[in-house]
């Protein structure tokens, strides 16, 4: 058995710059934390927005903290055939080139020209975890999750370092395919 | 290189018997044929209904021809999730324990006391295709998908005879899981 991590179901969020956030929340608001996420410093805010496509709007999209220098929509690609975005993988924070689309608050909206992307599947591991299960930041393995509908993910990118502990990135449509819950354990096969 | 089979992705349908469309649709009304589907004598139909859950409705949903003694309507997890139904993962036709649903047609509305399922993971080749492949009917393999969302899908059923040809069945949820496109090659692995 090699080693494992847990699965981190992650719905459809926002990330966002501290000027979108006060255009659309109003001038000297601040995110409030809903809970706490996997990662150090991370959290669920209670703000909430809608994401506005060409062919349709997801409302009520949960915004993470805390404020980052880029507005940054991570959808599934179910999401983005609902919205009528291209789908455009990549890893997080890399934002050139991406999608944009209108973003609407309480107290304004406004229209971002990229960010609009489908997280490349990747796992978190601190220092001293990387080094337990072999692996370093950079690394691209494979994760195998068991079960009814049992599926090994492949091209999966190790971020390892001090800001990162053990979990899975996993979108929506990933757990579904899967049948897989939020923590369950899946094995780094390398 | 191992036996390859295309993808053939399925969106949520319904099977249906012929009382039940009657129903719906009216007395002495028949299935129209929109487009052959890849299994001999299967057809996306023209005529669509929409399936009720305690959480949520999905509308247009399409029927598949042609009829069959139980109606069965096949979702993915997602659409599970929408619509309120446990999820329920087995083999097509066995739908002893299955949840039930309201169907609406334009005629009429009927409850179904069982019928709704996410189908297992199948394959369908044909006896000669099977042969060739090196597997038969009732074996459990995996399939391998590459691209940037590589993925590879345990627990899938061989589905092998004269009534079958090579076809994998995904639904929308393992589709975009990983990133596949319709007819795009999976590699059988045993």
């Amino acid at each position: 058995m090699g080693y494992t991590v847990p699965a981190g179901i992650s719905n459809r969020h926002v990330h966002i710059s501290k000027e979108d956030f006060e255009a659309l929340f109003g001038e000297g608001v601040e995110l409030t934390n809903f809970k706490d996420l996997s990662q150090p410093g991370q959290y669920a805010a209670n703000e909430k927005v809608d994401v506005v496509g060409p062919r349709g709007t997801l409302a009520g999209v949960r915004i993470l903290g805390p404020f980052r220098p880029e507005t940054q929509v991570e959808l599934c690609e179910t999401d983005c055939f609902v919205c009528g975005f291209p789908v455009d993988i990549r890893e997080s924070g890399k934002l050139d080139g991406t999608p944009g689309c209108k973003l609407v608050g309480p107290k304004g909206e406004i229209e971002i020209s990229q960010g609009v992307m489908v997280a490349l599947r990747h796992v978190h591991l601190s220092t001293a975890q990387a080094e337990e299960a072999g692996v370093k930041d950079g690394d691209i393995v494979q994760i195998q999750f068991g079960g009814p509908k049992a599926v090994t993910f492949g091209n999966v990118l190790i971020r390892a370092g001090e800001k990162h502990f053990r979990d899975m990135h996993l979108d929506i449509d990933e757990a579904n395919a899967g049948h897989i819950s939020n923590g369950q354990e899946g094995v780094i096969v390398k």
